[in-house]
């Protein structure tokens, strides 16, 4: 069985564990696992100090890898900041990226080999070799694109990246657009339409529908041939409210409502054939779209494996139904 | 009073600190000290992991601003390796280059501004915004030359970077020959010849003959303003051993005996006006330079300081006696 999952950074990452942990009870007669690809956001990306930070990979990375800071969701466990400090009393800017020195290793790597001719996808794969997190690794495009976000406040009217309204800005400044620039000369990393032409099924994990599920979506292609799959996708919206971050402001940013119906009709039936919903919402109807509705906090390992095994179910189901 | 210092590293360095005490003495009715130019070797510097790194003007700037580690001479204090371990462990080459964090930020605001287009001179000198080294510090030239080395082993002949021959072989490659490479189409930096030319005297601290003051000395024009202007050197051999480091091999690769008179006689008297020896170097006798003899071991600040007062003073009288 293979199973393809585009993901952006925590919510993404911590589903694709529960998601692992499922599939080791599944494996065939012959101990083989079903294989997990996973095509990575790169809207977050952004280069600071010369180096290339790519966080949702990092993130995906790391957490499969067993490198993350649990609590923090994001960066790497036993972190330090001796780098960022002393870029501070050089009075270097920015100052509002969270740099850790263990990080600084992966992007001075991945500067590394960039600088070197190497694509993004190769680089993922040189630094996939040291955390082996058991799923195939792809970012959505080895082409640049970043997201960016219109916002205004005294200043005037203006684009800023993604990061800068995201951790700066901690997405309070009032966004009326977000767009994922370069995206039209964008073209799908090598591996992302072959995955998903194969893939038996297709998970949504509850990451951020417009930033990460959407800047997927927006490489010319990809949405396309997830239509032809068989996908189901998890509600990152729990009662009204986001689950986690500050998916929020993305959802207003592009008139969108923060409700479970609202995230899934966004998403359309045309893309979604399945759609899980918190129990809190198990009133969702959409029109064209199967909806369960069961528990969706991922509080812990056991609930979120419960979640993505629930995920896995619903899309087997709804793919035998349709062959 | 002006002076201008050719500096290497640690040699240098410590020479300048006890150079900048004796000077503060010197200051004149109107409370201003003398100046020191230091016209700093870029011959050692090397771009590793993509970070552009000069370690002898990173030498005399962290040892004047305070930030040295004593008992090592070069690098940062308190200094962690984080990055360095993290590299290790994507299997990052090389590993023997001793990359430490604060170390690693520095680089990374060097690196930065050398990209976004700025000379090293103007980099050297936001740097020195920070760490205020109380002198007025140059490299030998903005454009880019690099010490290599002749080696032979069982790999055959080759030559390598005079970082990886000193730090990854600790001098031990026998060594037939030492080039700056690139030296015929530099130029000295912007204010090297100008403040030579408006010097009242010229210290050479006890720095490696060969890859420090030597580096500097290839750059051409430099030698030739030097010759106009006193000059005093302090021996970096004493009793026939170098005082620091692995000097010795350096000279037995360009054929100079390790002796207080064969590296006078190598910078020759042309360009040296006085010498000073250690006391046990004493009978030494070099036709055309005058030499003195006195403790030369900078084994403490006290110590270090008697030694720039006496090239200072030895710089002065023979300046006096010329004019």
């Amino acid at each position: 069985m293979r199973i393809v999952v585009p993901a952006g950074g925590i919510g993404g990452a911590r589903f694709l564990r529960g998601l692992r942990a499922v599939l080791a009870d599944r494996a065939d007669s012959h101990g083989n696992e079903p294989s997990i690809t996973v095509i990575g956001n790169t809207g977050d990306d952004i280069t600071l100090f010369g180096l290339r930070i790519c966080p949702d990979l990092d993130t995906v990375m790391y957490t499969l890898g067993g490198g993350i800071n649990e609590s923090q969701g994001w960066g790497r466990a036993d972190e330090t900041f001796v780098v960022k400090e002393e870029l501070l009393s050089y009075g270097m800017q920015p100052t509002w990226f969270g740099l850790g020195d263990r990080d600084v290793a992966t992007h001075i790597v991945r500067s590394q080999m960039m600088a070197a001719g190497y694509s993004l996808s190769a680089v993922t794969e040189a630094l996939c070799d040291r955390w082996r997190p058991g799923v195939r690794l792809l970012p959505m495009t080895d082409d640049r694109v970043e997201t960016h976000v219109l916002v205004e406040d005294g200043e005037g009217r203006r684009a800023i990246h993604f990061q800068e309204w995201w951790i700066r800005h901690r997405a309070t400044l009032s966004a009326s657009e977000i767009v994922l620039v370069g995206a039209e000369d964008a073209e799908p990393a090598p591996g992302v339409l072959e995955e998903i032409a194969e893939a038996d099924v297709v998970l949504l994990p509850p990451s951020n529908p417009v930033v990460s599920i959407g800047s997927v979506l927006n490489v010319p292609g990809i949405r396309q041939a997830l239509q032809d799959a068989t996908v189901v996708g998890v509600s990152p919206i729990i009662g009204g409210t986001a689950v986690r971050g500050m998916a929020d402001a993305c959802l207003a940013a592009i008139n969108v409502e923060s409700t479970a119906r609202a995230v899934a009709e966004h998403y359309g039936p045309d893309l979604l054939d399945g759609w899980l919903v918190d129990e809190a919402d198990a009133d969702t109807q959409v029109k064209g779209i199967d909806v369960r509705s069961r528990p969706l906090y991922m509080s812990d390992a056991d609930s979120t494996a419960a979640i993505a095994r629930a995920a896995l179910d619903l899309a087997l189901e709804l793919k035998g139904r349709q062959s």
